[in-house]
């Protein structure tokens, strides 16, 4: 049957070659189920009752059984097989990088027995579950149990994997998220920005008096309802291009984006009485991952060439939203005006675009990664990088998390962790079960920095346009850049097709550095 | 593996027979794989982005093929046969009552085509996008395509069904909602009560000169704030007993309960700013579906002990709930006192409990059923009964739809009907390929009156405990009578049980009759 979300005309590859087509339709189907599995997930985090955990929980197996099962058909390996090996397809570079990928995938995915993806989703439902009432609670005793079996599945999963050659368990884990990155490449690329920051943290404490004198920001962090928070990060995602009418923004505790797939594409985001400035970072962050997913190509929905590369891009996408447009100069220019019509000008008094941008970016070491400034948030990263990998090594017992992060918090940020909720406790991540995760976030503000500057020489009127609330020149460089792609490209040749480079720290050095330098002339 | 919703202790018949025991094991992950389709279904009325429909036609698709598979797996057959011959069950009547109904169903299942199956899911999740276009734009024409698909199809699964002896085609649709019910038996019942209703209208239209002089009310339909008015929807339906943290609220085009699981039970509802009467009923409404759904037994979901009887049984409760509490004299003592709570006194003005159940019991003709008032709601039934069984039969042509449906407004309710979206695309279920579905609604309050007669004996102070916002014994009496049976008894049978006699139209009679003199004193 012909599907309703399939394009016409795109797909001629399909037409030339019987055994691709086939396999293309039969990953569409898995992917269905995938996409059902996601929009369980969303509203399992949004809306369900707290009394359908249970039932939620048993869905969720069977759904994760069910897409494994689909996943490691042996029929998607013999199409393969003879897709390749058909000559109609001999001249199709994009058809080769799908069934790369898709080869990829499927030797993945026979990799895990079903009966573990059941128990990891089962977990993971339940875990999330324990991980709220922990953290509301604030008592970690709650999860620790949860976390002791997230990391022991988690284990067991890299092991099926296999530890990559010259690598670390942990590697396994964090080739699903980041593909063909490890540990020690992270760690590497990592080390100087990390000398970096701390330094630039340092010098930024000499020049603020220990953090006790910010630049004049008119007490940017006001009041405002919260329904007007809302609307204020609608117009903001309307204004960025994201399509309304495919998607979706509501409230959760972690502010997330899910797609299910093309046309369903949902965000959310969260709102504090003072946290209007907050509730914009992160409406951006997740819109910048909802305009991702809305710019794969549909026509391609359940192959790589509809699927996006790795985290590590992902956020490079909601990075640059966040941080390289939301948290620009040229930006508050236009979302002043913005703020002053939907908040109203009473609201707004004694605040202008400049001292709101600078409200956007103070630095100060704070407990919360999701509220953490540009150049403190890495640190956070490096920390969660360093204790997940010690835990996949079995260097660091989960029963000792609390300690270890809250001492490391102390020699990193000089703060005194004041419960877990604060600390170890606040990221829904590991109780999803996403271990090997968090580094991408920095990743991605690597890629976003690179991209950045790469940009800046096909649109030089970029500031210009920003400052008039005119985005839509950004997204088509993206769209066209990267969106389009799917993952034709690996992330590696991605970034040096874009910028001539591999991944490295300098861009996102210069950027922190004139930021650094543009808020506290320093 | 032991699921978290299995009560601990009430299943001994599972551990006297291991058939038995399996069987019940199967039926439950088929019905998690329901429930699965049942959030999607919610999902896809309250929440989802219009451009996800055709990717959420694939997953009902998919899933509804799924769940066919799992309901017809010929396991379901050998455990019945072998659960039927264990002697260990040889005295347990609801071991028995449950065998009894799952073979009913796996045989009904089985006559179905799985590709049957899967082309209704779509079609109705299609044919509702189209449904609730045509109806925005009052344009009849972008439904009938398919609605005359729905109808084709609908007479294809009946004739997979097969017309029972003496029965017509669509007895075999009617009998998935009403089981064992007839078209002929209904269409028996209902011409007392036709006739009844039609004198009763005459009377309330003489006594009002032709409906301009209604009793005083003091304009109670105010404008109030929605959000108010939503509050006062969740403060009654807590207050009946609905337990939210096992359910949900929500807004919707067409209020409707959906009840994927134990924990999870979802009721929507609609607001308009002079609704907020119209709001309550549907509130009440739609709670009376949701307290039997918290009712059922948990422990024994996915088979028939843990399911409701019947479509019937099932409108008995909403009809319930709405009309002989929530429009009764002694609900509005206490409700008013929460309606100027919530609404505050000012926007309340002019207006008592006395003047707020009069205005809620007005008899007037009308276009849209849910709106109308309880007398002439039964007429909106019988016409929706006989036009659908006509298209059933092949006697009327989806395409003259509007034609007969406003001719026979003019004649039962002297109404011209101004546009389609008032008149035959008002409601939903054809569009969701309901087909049979419609009458329930009066077998609803027919079963309604007579059990409502048969509670009167075993709470004689109802009436008092109802005027102080005490609904905990009416909803015990229908928990101990009706909920916790499940599908033990038939709906006959369960008549039989609380009323000591068969349906009959009397119990409404007299009901409607002491209505119309209470508020019209005619």
């Amino acid at each position: 049957m012909t599907t309703a979300t399939t394009a016409v005309g795109a797909l001629s590859a399909l037409d030339k070659s019987k055994p691709y087509a086939e396999l293309c339709a039969l990953l569409r189907d898995a992917a269905v189920w995938k996409s059902v599995n996601a929009t369980l997930s969303w509203d399992q985090e949004t809306l369900m009752p707290p009394r359908a955990a249970p039932l939620r929980a048993d869905q969720l197996q069977s759904l994760s059984g069910l897409v494994h099962e689909k996943f490691t058909n042996p029929r998607i390996l013999e199409l393969v097989n003879k897709a390749e090996a058909d000559t109609a397809l001999a001249d199709d570079d994009t058809a080769k990088a799908n069934l790369r990928e898709i080869r990829r995938d499927y030797e993945k995915h026979v990799k895990l027995p079903k009966s573990l993806v059941e128990e990891l989703a089962r977990c993971a439902s339940l875990g999330m579950h324990a991980w709220k009432e922990a953290r509301e609670k604030s008592d970690f005793s709650i999860f620790r149990p949860w976390l002791e079996k997230t990391i022991e599945l988690s284990r067991k999963k890299a092991e099926c994997f296999g530890i990559p050659a010259g690598g670390e368990l942990y590697d396994a884990l964090f080739d699903e998220y980041e593909p063909k990155m490890t540990a020690a490449r992270t760690a590497e690329i990592f080390k100087p920005l990390r000398e970096f920051t701390v330094n630039l943290i340092d010098r930024v404490r000499g020049a603020t008096d220990n953090f006790t004198k910010a630049p004049d920001t008119g007490n940017a962090h006001r009041d405002t309802p919260i329904d007007q928070q809302k609307l204020f990060s609608k117009r903001i995602l309307e204004q960025m291009g994201f399509d309304f009418m495919a998607g979706r923004l509501d409230v959760s505790t972690h502010p997330f984006c899910e797609s299910p797939g093309p046309g369903d594409t949902r965000l959310t985001n969260r709102y504090r009485p003072d946290g209007w400035l907050d509730s914009v970072s992160s409406a951006m962050h997740e819109g910048g991952h909802g305009l991702y997913e809305q710019g794969l190509p549909p026509e391609w929905f359940g192959t790589p060439l509809g699927d996006a590369i790795s985290l590590g891009i992902h956020e490079s996408q909601s990075r640059m939203w966040e941080n390289f447009v939301g948290r620009s100069r040229p930006f508050w220019g236009w979302a002043f005006g913005l703020a002053k019509d939907v908040f109203g000008e009473n609201v707004m008094h004694a605040l202008d675009a400049d001292k709101a941008y600078k409200a956007a970016n103070l630095v100060a070491p704070s407990f919360i990664r999701v509220e953490a400034d540009e150049v403190t948030y890495n640190l956070h990263i490096m920390l969660r990088f360093d204790l997940e990998r010690a835990m996949v090594a079995g260097d660091l017992a989960p029963k000792d998390l609390p300690g270890v992060w809250n001492k490391r918090m102390k020699s990193d940020f000089g703060l005194d962790v004041p419960n877990d909720a604060k600390g170890c406790l606040q990221d829904i991540h590991w109780s999803m079960g996403a271990v090997g995760y968090f580094s991408t976030y920095t990743l991605g503000n690597l890629y976003a920095a690179q991209f950045w500057e790469a940009m800046a020489k096909d649109i030089p009127n970029r500031g210009g346009m920003m400052g008039k609330g005119e985005f839509m020149p950004i997204l088509d460089w993206l769209r066209e850049k990267i969106h389009r792609h799917g993952r034709h490209f690996s992330a590696e040749d991605l970034c040096k097709r874009i910028t001539g480079a591999p991944l490295q720290s300098d861009a996102l050095m210069r950027h922190l550095d004139a930021k650094v330098k543009a808020v506290y002339n320093v």
